[in-house]
């Protein structure tokens, strides 16, 4: 972290505050000097101006690169834009880690070529990783033909490994010391650094060829008497490590569960290649959160809130045109019963509520089941305890709920049998509500596929459809 | 961490089937010596079933407590009270902090007053406080007669913070040093450490009175000359701190903003109370999207996939109640308009399409308000630019979908007029759930409530009568 003053966490929320008074003024300012009946003050308010453009200048050069970000995504796309070429050039590479991706791609928009190379420079490889898919080939050609050669090699590593996994979160900032050595020497070492790397608080203990040996933590480093040598004080059985391919997810599991700050990635041969720190793995929970909840709703990626309409609408086009699917398929199961509905009208008021109710249980099923297997805690073996159990939740709530709503039908319509084929299609929707709930992430899971995504809409495509066949089927078979 | 061998993530996954192996053996046996026929073995079945036990407790002796409330949480509940009768009291306290609520409630259930207290004295006053609301009121008394002042001083503190508050957060483990000695003295001082703090990265540097006055991080100790004083190697300006009443969702941004291991919590008068680690913090944010995802299903707290349907029933059944009541009114929508159903069946069948599209595009406006709201970049003046850009939205998805159905209608019904209608209604319920997808969590604010509790169920029941009325409306104005 670089100089900023004591702050709270809602200082940042000030410091856009501040940023957004600067923007106001430079723009009254900005009216003004193109007022064409002004023409002699020009001088004066062009004064002004640079005054207040200097001044949010040395605002934004104080801050920490996550503030700018903050302050970025806050702004419309003029005065985001506006603060950005007021920014440093050598802080835009950081500033550009930060940013969500949205605002990130409307601000390399406005870059040029030689920028965006510069500002990719001031990067490490792990970092340039992360923001290489949005720059221009040209662009990553030209910073990789300017990297040494274990820079490429670490550029091409980071690159490689899939977005979830291990490799795609590591970097490789550490500090590596040899086992042969004792503490006294370790800390002469140290003090040769200028800084170490963000969230050392280990050094790996490694061989000639990079075998990790063993970890010696800072505080074994400080409680103990420097004349003992690194092999009796390092930890040799307890290291948790990670390979490049592991689950992102799992390790970030380990790093929660273990309460780890930093973690050796080794490679197949117990050589280690790169560092997992929990800055990249709160990153990581964090989007992978909102990931979740964005994607629960249809949305692909994050919106920018000043996004245009149009990017908005495809944004969220892929869900509406699945859900105008489902709904359409819907609508015909209710089509092949127009006949019924015809002759008791009533049943067009009251078949929502059994679709409705059995997507609402359907969704706290399958929900609880795929959170349980994302948690490991599913095997396969489970499967018909939870089906048994789901299946007893679900006739419980059919038969007391559907009473309840059986009884409202009848004293509505003012007919026994209505109220008694209500009961019994509420009944047998939620017994299909639960036994999808637990099935379909199940077999989706036994398929290799990530049993949460578009599990809502699956679910509550089959209740709707389900619900209208059986209400508007039991109704027809018994009531007609 | 205490021992245990070198593991990868997966490790814990393979710990669970050891330990379900060795219960499965212990089974076997356990029916073998309950079967009569078989009275002489006796002496060699129940051998054999004490090792078996005694090798499921040495090897539950060796896991570190996370991956124990682990497989507590993913055994059906007899194994579960069955493992956990095997584990060692002392370790009782630590586990019980690691399960998740509905697995502890099982575990604390099963024990006596007197196991409670000794696994509660094992605990700190801030871990104690997380674990107290499950506790039985006369053990939290014992407990806390057991403590010396300063305990019950922290105790005190740290259960009177609301759940969402750092001071909840906090531990009270920290080391302070003075800014008057040498890092030669504060290193001497660290040698006569055990162990420090876990997530110790920074020493808090405190005057006589405990006020804050800077902060000494293990890095600029290491790499600093010995001979300096704290006071020049310190960071004042550039503390970040936390009060006790600060918002915890603000303080974990603060952490996953500026990358921070720990943090000092000051009081009004900047004394050192506390600290807080992003260890906590991890939790929190982890905690925190569990809560929203499963509340997005309406279920209250986590499940216990073990759980029996009585408790299953228990916890989902608001939520259903709450669909009951907007799918009852929904009906009565419908309900008013059955004579222009009787008359035009196809209004039936073509009525869940208009709700659902409606439903399903309003999730998606509020789900980005909602966040962009958490994310803390959403300003009440912004309302009015939101709410255009969201309605122009609408309008191109209802003009653009609604003429697609229109069509659809126009061709399965023979009625262009029908058409014209279903493409009116669609526009309209999707220009309703855009106002209402931004002014419910905006006006929710300024309210002062959480913009996302139940945002989807009030969004969608607007959307379901909304679409009803708006659809059968038109359809008895332009089509009877």
């Amino acid at each position: 972290m670089t100089a900023h003053e004591e702050r709270h966490p809602d200082d940042v929320q000030q410091h856009l505050r501040e940023v957004q008074d600067l923007l106001a003024r430079h723009k009254v300012v900005e009216e003004l000097v193109h007022r064409q009946d002004m023409p002699r003050h020009d001088l004066v308010e062009n004064l002004v101006h640079k005054q207040h453009v200097a001044e949010l200048q040395h605002r934004l050069d104080e801050l920490h690169p996550a503030d700018i970000a903050y302050i970025l995504e806050a702004l419309p796309r003029d005065d985001r834009l506006f603060v950005w070429d007021l920014v440093k050039a050598e802080r835009d590479g950081e500033i550009l880690l930060e940013v969500s991706d949205a605002v990130r791609e409307s601000l390399i928009e406005t870059m040029d070529p030689h920028e965006l190379k510069a500002a990719a420079e001031t990067l490490d490889a792990d970092e340039l990783a992360d923001l290489a898919p949005d720059l221009p080939p040209e662009v990553i050609q030209d910073v990789f033909q300017s990297l040494d050669s274990e820079g490429r090699e670490q550029l091409r590593a980071a690159m490689s490994y899939p977005e979830d996994s291990v490799g795609a979160l590591m970097d490789f900032d550490m500090v590596t010391v040899r086992e042969d050595v004792s503490l006294e020497v370790v800390l002469r070492y140290l003090r040769r650094f200028e800084e170490l790397p963000d969230h050392t608080d280990k050094l790996f203990v490694v061989d000639r060829e990079d075998h990790l040996k063993g970890i010696l933590s800072l505080e074994s480093l400080l409680i103990s008497d420097p004349e003992r040598e690194v092999a009796e004080v390092m930890r040799r059985d307890t290291v948790i490590s990670f390979q490049p391919d592991d689950d992102a997810d799992e390790a970030a599991q380990a790093f929660e569960r273990y309460d780890l700050i930093s973690a050796p990635v080794i490679d197949g041969e117990k050589r280690v290649i790169g560092r997992l720190t929990v800055a990249d793995v709160v990153d990581y929970i964090r989007e992978e959160s909102e990931h979740e909840m964005l994607a629960h709703a249809g949305l692909r990626e994050e919106e920018d809130i000043f996004a245009s309409v149009w990017d908005s609408v495809k944004n969220r086009w892929a869900w509406l045109a699945i859900n105008l699917v489902t709904a359409f398929i819907a609508s015909r199961v209710i089509g092949a019963f127009e006949g019924s509905i015809e002759k008791l009208v009533a049943l067009a008021a009251l078949m929502p509520i059994v679709a409705g109710i059995g997507g609402n249980s359907g969704n706290q099923t399958i929900t609880m089941i795929v959170r349980a297997i994302a948690m490991g805690q599913v095997e396969q073996d489970a499967r018909n305890r939870l089906l048994k159990k789901e299946l007893g939740v679900a006739l419980f709530n059919g038969l007391v709920w559907g009473s309840l709503l059986g009884v409202l039908a009848w004293w509505l319509y003012g007919s026994a049998s209505l109220g008694i084929v209500m009961t019994a299609a509420m009944t047998l929707n939620l017994l299909l509500a639960a036994t999808a709930g637990v099935l379909i992430p199940m077999i989706r899971i036994r398929l290799g596929a990530d049993p949460a995504i578009g599990s809502s809409v699956m679910i509550t495509a089959l209740t709707d459809s389900g619900g209208f066949f059986i209400f508007l089927g039991l109704a027809t078979l018994f009531l007609l």
